[in-house]
């Protein structure tokens, strides 16, 4: 008698289904259609995907639950459930095999939410001059007397109605070309790219011609469709680089592939996975709205991309191997255009991807999107942008010199959610603003997809899940602000709040922002001792950085600061003042300025000339290696404190609370 | 009780193997790996498949075979199994299903012989400037002052040592390009396609440089395996074209793709999997030699394709639909270079294939080759060349005009021995030349394979299988000479010759070329009164082209004629004359000039200077569509006769034996 696979109940949601003696929890729920939350991609890292396995007889549900029937206790769990909480069941999904029937409970902390990835494209200003246009031609006939071959009649038509000459064609056209021109009566029209090459053919009128501008992002990809006649988006569509699996930062994937053979080549596929999905996804979008007309992947007939040097090494398949180590050269500086069926991109068969030229190092096609939008090269002022996603980038320069470098870390995962206790990305349920008042410590905070804020609501009402960066961000400022955490970062001694406690697994402080009572996961939301010292981090290389280019051009501070990625719009400039996150600089003088890079891309992507000014830029941007620097150590270090020049912001001491600071040290 | 897949065992090769129920003999055959010959390829069409199925127990097999388990008789094997061979077990292969066990013997006449396809490549006179040239380069060293990019430093490199400029790199090399300079510490070996892109990347001094040539033919690839550097050829290499399983001629495969919804993929990935096959086998016959080094297919970065109009387009994967009716407008004319990867081609990952210009109709490539060789327009006397392929192509011109046509019927069937009773491909076994007493009507013939002739033999070493184009030629031709065969073609009555008898199936006459005794076949080898039709037809179509051609050009006869394809190297020009396959013409100024167009095909892959001027004389070449000319249809019909123009050949009378042709009307 053959026994049948096991089978698994997935609770709230009630879905289940069988699953082959072996399968992960993680992976039963992907395959039954349940969402669980996983940073790490199953990788027994990110502890996000807890859940707790039911014990007993469920006889509504035809069940016998055995938390034996998921597999030995592992170590690493350890790391991210107490002995309490195993006692209740919890384990971590990825890390539990499936032997036997079980019921599963996904808590509401471990379920993904809809995610808020604030990717929109700004209105950008320029001539709309694409690499891709189409040109409907009439065909003279072919007769028996001069039967001249059709490719032939098209390019003396082409060169007769629209002055092109000299063009070939691609394969794909070409096959279609016949056909054509039978279903079109003659008439034609060609997508031509570069009045190079024909990349494109439909009968009679055809259609409007797209493009796709990619931001390839270590975190976030995120895709503009464009019509190519009139430069408007018509969809925006983003989704995590689901390479994330393979590691969260760039240097966790240049290790992915040193230690896997097959690392690159995986690390390729996955993101022109994550890219097709994206296109699709923006292409449901697009065919959504009534208008414009529906839009299919052949009509994606050009793709512009850009991301870090080494999100676009991995998108092309490349080797990024020596990008880790002196003299750190790239492969190429220039632009490159690329048939997108060599990369294996479900766009229009023929299309081609120009993938954006590279400045130096880690600092790619994104920061020069960056440079082509903002244009600190055209600035009389010294503007400096900082480019806040995982990597931090950084750009200082006007109209006589522009330098760029990244930061000597990781300046993202502080800031989506990863290597935060209770951290999340910016999705409903997340704690995106707090505040806390200097003398009660009473807090106060909004959470994403509730417009009222907590003293505004009963506290059964905000179901709380987590805390995303610019709640994070506004905790750690205000805890400092009221005294509550000292210079250096640690918590004053415990005693003037209730909510500043022991915790009682770790022994360290942690401070409340969300009581039981107010949260979904059925406990309380806090900022432990160790988040801060990942905001810490965090802020300390991007401020470093800051100051360091500063001191390489001379100045004191910049006349004016951008801080670009999604990030930047959610960030309250006030509070990154507060914590030292940027130069001293006038609060009016500070502004967000949204995804940068893809409007970058996106003005590449319909501008020839933008194209060429692409290729201008990154050749002539300088470019520093912090790391290589005189005192980068000792500013590294300095600028861990809160606030690091604290003299240096007088126009904020009204924000600071009457404050113990001395007592304190 | 699981019952065993039938057993199969084969005769007399003792080869057996279990297969599953309702398969093919014929694929159960190639399955254990018998060789049966199949021109149609499994279709039920051809009849070349015959086998013998066994009936009784095989004690020493472990076997009992029932005919029963060969599946019911089909009607259509009656067209190639009379009712006394299907009593003795005979069946086609293709046609049988297996059910259960069997013994099968596969007669001599349905074991394919080693092909001879004489498609050697003939020395040709250029000077070796190919379109892919290596080009080994220093490059400066990175530093972390200033970390250009690879590629820029490779270009710059070019540009320094070589002068080149403006280039571009594929995908693929520039994937290669960091370690390579690694691995070969500076130095790399770049090969560059037509001083414009980068297609490989090699460490240090790199590999020779091959370039393939390939001949499309309807019914024979071949391939040339070129030194890039030195214009020599490595490696020879053909095979049939797998196509022919879809049909023997241009017709019957635009037929199979206007009939079948994926005919044109089919048509298209058969080729492509016939070349790649190609590809391999002369790689593997270059490495058998030790002189040139091994040989690789990355080693391959250039490929030329010549072949028909109809071949190029299956190639190429368009649509041939058009062609077949007015205008007869192709896709292109001109030249196309086209990434191989596009076309599934297993070579160089970035190397490109150059498809030849095409003429007009379905003058093809292949043409444009036998002028690029054959140089008519540089020629003072007049020349006809006439390309006998399965299709017949046609060129008449000097240093003034030229002429191409195609003929208007396929030309190869009668010659490649597909129409003909005992027709067979030029293998051993095939009776290549026959000669026939005047007045004893005695037979001398010689077989492939074996040196001495049928006289100097005895009957059983002559091991016949079959007759071949050429021996098929020179027995119609001898048949007319002694006699037996008049003007219409039509045997003469019987009684002259016991050799002359009545076929007992169909009641036909047919003359016996080797007697039961000779043959490994088991019976005699005859040329049938249609088999004469057949070879009527052919010779028909190619004189009333030439008549033609002459005609349109104002000439009585040719000053030269040169006959091109494997066949012109077979075939005996007198002979060919006597049943009036050419012109009138001088026997001393027609020549055979091989694989004229594989030659040409060669001479573009090893000159660029060919390439423009295949460009050049495509364009150039006028084309006449014969069966829109006057007279066609009556000038075809009198071509029909034996020889057609009897009293235009003097100079052959001698041949003639001393006729009662008169009595014979």
């Amino acid at each position: 008698m053959h026994h049948p696979d096991p089978l698994v109940i997935f609770q709230p949601s009630g879905r289940k289904g069988r699953v082959p003696v072996g399968t992960s929890v993680l992976d039963a729920a992907r395959m039954i259609g349940v969402g669980i939350e996983s940073l790490c991609g199953g990788e027994q890292v990110c502890g996000k995907c807890r859940v707790r396995i039911e014990s007993g007889p469920f006889s509504k549900h035809g069940i016998e639950s055995d938390p034996d029937n998921a597999g030995p206790w592992r170590d690493m769990e350890g790391a991210h459930i107490t002995p309490q909480e195993r006692e209740q069941g919890l384990r971590l999904a990825c890390a539990t095999t499936i032997s036997g029937d079980l019921l599963i409970y996904v808590p509401e902390e471990s379920r993904p939410g809809k995610q808020v990835i604030t990717k929109d494209a700004r209105p950008i200003d320029m001539d709309c001059d694409p690499a891709v246009k189409v040109y409907p031609v009439r065909l003279s006939k072919a007769s028996l007397e001069v039967p001249t071959g059709d490719l032939e009649r098209l390019y003396r038509a082409l060169e007769m109605a629209h002055g092109l000459r000299g063009l070939g064609i691609d394969i794909h056209p070409l096959r279609a070309l016949q056909r054509c021109i039978h279903d079109g009566r003659g008439t034609v029209t060609a997508s031509i790219w570069m009045n190079r090459e024909i990349i494109r053919i439909e009968p009679g009128q055809g259609h409007r011609p797209y493009g796709l501008a990619i931001d390839v992002g270590t975190t976030t990809l995120a895709a503009y469709l464009c019509d190519l006649q009139t430069g408007d988006v018509v969809a925006t569509a983003s989704c995590m680089n689901p390479q994330i699996q393979f590691g969260e930062d760039v240097i966790s994937r240049i290790s992915y592939h040193l230690d896997h053979a097959d690392g690159l080549a995986q690390l390729n596929q996955t993101v022109i996975d994550g890219v097709n999905r994206l296109v699709e996804k923006a292409l449901s979008q697009a065919a959504a709205s009534l208008d414009p007309p529906p839009v299919c992947a052949a009509d994606i007939v050009d793709v512009a991309v850009c991301g870090n040097t080494l999100m676009q090494y991995l998108l092309l398949g490349l080797d990024p191997e020596p990008l880790g180590h002196v003299p750190f050269a790239p492969a190429n500086h220039a632009g490159l255009s690329i048939k997108a069926r060599d990369l294996g991109l479900k766009v229009g068969a023929a299309a081609r991807v120009y993938v954006m030229p590279i400045e130096a190092g880690f600092v790619g096609g994104d920061n020069v999107g960056v440079m082509l939008i903002e244009a600190p090269q055209d600035s009389d002022d010294t503007v400096l942008i900082v480019d806040i996603g995982t990597n931090g980038e950084l750009i200082i320069g006007n109209r006589r010199r522009q330098i760029c470098s990244s930061c000597s870390c990781a300046t993202g995962p502080a800031f989506e959610g990863a290597q935060i206790e209770f951290g999340m990305r910016a999705a409903p349920g997340a704690i995106e603003r707090v505040r806390i008042a200097p003398t009660t410590f009473d807090v106060d905070y909004k959470v994403i997809g509730r417009d009222a804020w907590r003293r505004q609501s009963s506290p059964i009402d905000m179901q709380v899940k987590g805390i995303c960066g610019s709640g994070i961000l506004d905790a750690v400022a205000s805890l400092f602000m009221v005294g509550l955490v000292a210079k250096s970062g640690a918590f004053v001694a415990s005693g003037k709040s209730d909510r500043l406690r022991e915790n009682s697994q770790t022994g360290m402080l942690e401070f409340i922002i969300a009581r039981d009572a107010e949260t979904s996961i059925g406990r309380a939301v806090t900022i432990s001792q160790n988040d801060i010292r990942q905001v810490q981090l965090a802020k300390a290389a991007i401020y470093s950085g800051c100051k360091l280019l500063l001191k390489r051009v001379g100045l004191e501070r910049p006349d004016r600061i951008k801080i670009a990625g999604a990030f930047g719009n959610h960030v309250d400039p006030q509070m990154a003042l507060v914590i030292g996150m940027f130069p001293d600089c006038a609060i009016e003088c500070i502004t967000a300025i949204g995804n940068a890079a893809g409007d970058g891309c996106r003005a590449a992507l319909l501008s020839r000339r933008k194209r060429v000014e692409a290729e201008r830029l990154a050749r002539r941007v300088a470019y520093v290696e912090l790391s290589t620097m005189k005192n980068f150590q000792d500013e590294l270090i300095a600028a861990m404190e809160l606030p690091h020049e604290y003299d240096t912001f007088p126009h904020l001491t009204h924000l600071l609370p009457p404050g113990n600071f001395d007592a304190i040290h």
